[in-house]
């Protein structure tokens, strides 16, 4: 998941408190996959972000949380607009159900992606992008993949751990397995 | 379900074969709820078409037949264009996953709706359209309705057979039941 | 949503920190339906609590929190067993796919239901619940309705803010809308 | 796809009538993954059939045509017990929404599996079965895999053109995908 987001620390929730509510109750988070479709409703490619951390290059969704007082839909366009740029245009699902949901324990072997940070649950959903997309904040750049390159063993390794479970349900949900 | 349209007798399947056809096998329909959505990808309208049959005013969904050989995607925007006009502007969904599946018997009271004319089970789908409806061929009217007043009762009453529960399902998937 | 369960309190967790937790992030719950149904699959009932809060009836959904470092199926089964008794027999649904998400927000108006202790997000399950079902600690009473009584207007009435509508929901992606 | 099978023939549906529908319009099929669960919920295993076709070893999902008049849920029922026996036991699922649609042509390369008797388009379900499963007519076998040896590149290999992918996007919704 991604890095703690400058707009996610409100005033009423500084980073000591954050760290402390981490290790007390599950946080809720969006995984959301930008997809672009072709004129039949086919997703012809999904992107992912590259990031640098610790002297290490890796992949990952558009991830983050869901704060106090917003609601799913507001965070899901907080999120992309943050990670892709004012212009990316998102087009969000018509229905609140996502095609999956995420798990992820700061304990590796928990039952789900290992997080060291906390436990963090993700809704996950596929959302249309028509705009311009630019990598913003920490990230080195966005890409835009086929579902089949996408699902490559190398880029599948690059991702962030859970992030590739996410993709590969993301994309047999919308049928382009590879 | 909407009247046999004329594209939807092709070379290889003349009036009398379709009859028999349809008393022979399910037929594969889709039911389609083209929505109106605001920037946060809230369902704002729905939209319902009116017809006169027999004397009577009655109101559907997009709504026809999946033909041999054609995909779902296809068969998609083939029913939108046709029912919707060529400028409508469909947005397909990425999943081919429907909300609900709809089951209509030629027999009364058999555990679906009513279709004199067949047996037929349709995948239901929320579809965004984004451009100039207008209503084609057989339809006098195409009107679109906040969720509210798409489930007032005079409006499911006005209904074809079958198509207030498809709508309804499909309202409520979308998160916009009354 | 139910009030604080006992076990929802841990060492880690005291009230005080909760109330706090619940002031700063938007809290993971759970709503679940619990059914009854035939050998064809269809659901024939759902059954629903009945409480005594503040000199009020009310009516509610299997709800709770997901603790910290708890899966999502754990959670399930907690509250089940917890509000319906250790002889409810729950049989889990396969997918991790919710039918859909619910939004509780502590002031009025904020587009989703209200709850003053908290901002939560529910994923919410049908259940299917095949053993004997006895209420627990704080519920007067369990009852098992009809698709078409738990949607009567009395009834939904009773319910708690926002679960009138996953209920239905729950009902309508069930196929058993009234 | 499974072949016909005997009920599959009614009265008024001889085989060359069968034939001949198959050449006009799509047939409407049922792809079913029959599964164990553990006490939590998650798919442990899944059912595969093996069949020796014209020479050649192949398995398959339990597969087969809705008949006219039937209900999707009678002929879930009617596959598994004529595939897996009467002992098989099956816990119909509680919705009607198929977790996947089969898209199936009997022209290759016309965007989804490749059926030579037909163009056929299948409702995808996951099926809890608690009983006894034996082959039942043509079926050599019917074995259990786990998610993970059901995904090996040696199963997918043997399974019937199509349900490679039907599998793959049931074991992701399940959340179980290799």
């Amino acid at each position: 998941m991604s890095g703690i987001a400058a707009d996610d620390i409100t005033p009423w929730l500084p980073p000591e408190d954050l760290a402390r509510v981490r290790r007390q109750v599950p946080m809720l988070y969006l995984d959301l996959l930008p997809v672009r479709m072709d004129d039949s409703g086919t997703v012809t490619q999904v992107g992912l972000l590259l990031r640098m951390s610790h002297g290490t290059l890796s992949r990952a969704l558009v991830s983050g949380r869901v704060l106090y007082h917003e609601t799913i839909r507001q965070a899901m366009l907080r999120h992309l607009e943050k990670d892709l740029g004012p212009l990316c245009l998102p087009k969000l699902p018509p229905s609140p159900q996502p095609f999956t949901i995420g798990e992820y324990f700061p304990t590796p072997g928990s039952g789900g992606a290992y997080d060291p940070r906390q436990h963090a649950v993700s809704l996950a959903y596929l959302v249309k992008v028509d705009g311009d997309c630019q990598p913003q904040q920490d990230a080195l750049d966005f890409t835009w993949f086929t579902p089949a390159a996408a699902q490559a063993p190398e880029v599948l390794a690059q991702l962030v751990d859970g992030h590739a479970t996410v993709l590969r349900r993301g994309l047999a949900h919308a049928g382009v397995e590879a």
